[in-house]
């Protein structure tokens, strides 16, 4: 185990607005970085880059890199994945040109940006920096398990891939209309990405998980609410150690629980089934328990994508009956999902 | 999340038998590394070699650097630490020229070998490796959560560095004393050095926990015991992730829970009071029983070094009778940690 450090630490931190890449990437379906901040940073997102080849869009202006940099651009995001997460060699003449004009670089792939040694000797002549946001910083702290001052809710999972980021999304935007000073707090690439800066908790060495999540939503005013964007499931055969990390260091006073009702074992992971909600909400509360001991649940956000509009809403009634809590799915949106706002204030 | 790999991946070997260095170290408390290789495994170590300073022995023979060559000795072990786990300057000149008499250096400090210049360039001469046994191998999977063969035990604790490590290396020797074919698997710098391999689960990075757990105690025989040493707690505020993915990867079949009774407070936290043995048994048996059903508490390892004979006997004593379930104190040994053993195999 490590010894607690006296440091400072902080989370990333990314030079928005941004220029987002699309590469040659033919399909929509690898862009979802690109569309995920069009959705939910656009205000962030002075427009869009394609090269030959690429047919999807955001729906942002197509700029070149001098009109990008004209527009206020401060770093050119690579807004698409392709097969084992490479770096495209099509993309770094584009790449490159773009640090020359004056942008850093911002990537979420596998491949660190500085192992393409023409995109290394580039940021090394032009001063640009190279940014992975899959690379934690390098001075996180041990938790501390101190008690900060400020609101935190958290989203949790029954598993991975099922809406813990949207949820956060939503209920950030939901707060901000209602005039309430929130933050939401990216644990993971693409929310990281969209929010301009976080913590990629799964890179994260196991001994310094918790104290990740403690400098990820430090102390704030006592009104002020951090809205936490879940990783994994306590119940995931690989990735409960990330969960149970996140939930440590985070000490949130509330959390969404999210769920898929039509998954029915753990994504990836053959013989395991799916936890239930109230087993979700009944080990987060006692787990994240131990360092903030008025945790509560309230509310469930269900991802109903898979069922017809009439069968959603009569899941999502059956789901509030059942529970007796607010059940609400956050992209059908409605008076449930003001419901649930209302009880994470409440 | 990472995508699970189909690579086959080892955990940590070092080459034995070992020299134990001492450097010019004055306390014998700052040469714990080196006292429990001598009392775990004083049959892989062919002597130690110190410096003008020390003033401390471990009982086995001084031998020069040729002598221990000759002896058979496959690296040299730094088996002192000092203030901020750095390497000592006086230490050097030793230190290379056992490169050069034919040994592998192997550091379970802090500051890395390679990062000492002339401990490098001395390896590139001569060739032999510069072996930190914090570093974890660099392709670790994610967990599978597939059930594999063979029995395994894990150590849990209320607690870090309370006894996890002395209790399975106890039951390891205890169980190759009624001839039963057991290893001893090792997850913390001075474990891996009495091992000669394991994972330093600290250090290993969050999304790939579990799975680190899984490749230290692969398939084995069906008859073949894995005694594995437990890290951290659930119940610590900071280090909760490390025990779970080692919970969870390593799938134990039994477990024995660590407790000293004399500690009130969880180690370096103030405000987090020690849970109860029957917190940690419930607890443990919820989160485990995700990767193995079948998992089951077989007793409890009573660190009772705060306590006379008379006093540890008693509280032994009343907490069997209180729980239910055998409770010894591996260093005091005797019939009760018999019975613990016999319990770990019924």
């Amino acid at each position: 185990m490590n010894a607690p450090t006296g440091r400072l630490a902080e989370s990333l931190t990314l030079p928005q607005p941004y220029l987002l890449f699309l590469g040659d990437t033919a399909e929509a379906s690898f862009g979802k970085t690109a569309l995920g901040l069009a959705d939910w940073a656009r205000d962030r997102c002075v427009g869009e880059l394609s090269l030959p080849g690429c047919n999807f869009t955001t729906g942002l202006p197509r700029l070149s890199l001098d009109e990008a940099r004209a527009a206020g651009a401060r770093s050119l995001v690579i807004g698409v994945a392709n097969q084992g997460g490479v770096i495209g060699e099509s993309w770094l003449p584009t790449l490159v040109m773009a640090m020359e004009a004056g942008l850093d670089i911002v990537s979420g792939l596998h491949a660190r940006l500085a192992s393409v040694p023409a995109l290394a000797e580039a940021a090394r002549r032009t001063g640009r920096r190279l940014i992975d946001v899959r690379v934690p910083p390098s001075d996180i702290p041990v938790a501390t398990g101190r008690k900060r001052s400020g609101k935190r809710l958290l989203t949790v999972g029954t598993d991975c891939a099922l809406g813990k980021k949207y949820t956060a999304l939503a209920l950030h935007r939901a707060f901000l209309a209602r005039n309430i000073d929130a933050d939401f707090r990216a644990t993971g690439q693409t929310g990281i990405m969209i929010a301009g800066g976080g913590m990629p908790m799964d890179a994260v060495v196991s001994d310094f998980e918790a104290g990740a999540a403690e400098i990820l939503s430090p102390d704030a005013p006592d009104d002020h609410w951090d809205l936490i964007e879940g990783q994994g499931s306590l119940f995931n055969p690989a990735y409960a150690a990330v969960s149970l990390g996140l939930l440590h260091g985070s000490q949130p006073d509330v959390f969404v629980v999210c769920h898929d009702p039509s998954r029915e074992m753990v994504l990836g992971f053959d013989g395991y089934a799916m936890p239930s909600i109230e087993e979700v909400i009944d080990l987060t509360i006692r787990l994240g328990g131990r360092t903030n001991a008025a945790i509560r649940c309230v509310g469930v956000s269900l991802n109903t994508s898979a069922y017809s509009e009439a069968a959603a809403a009569a899941l999502i009634a059956a789901e509030q009956a059942r529970l007796g809590l607010p059940v609400a799915d956050p992209i059908r949106g409605g008076p449930a999902f003001e419901a649930l706002v209302e009880s994470c204030l409440s």
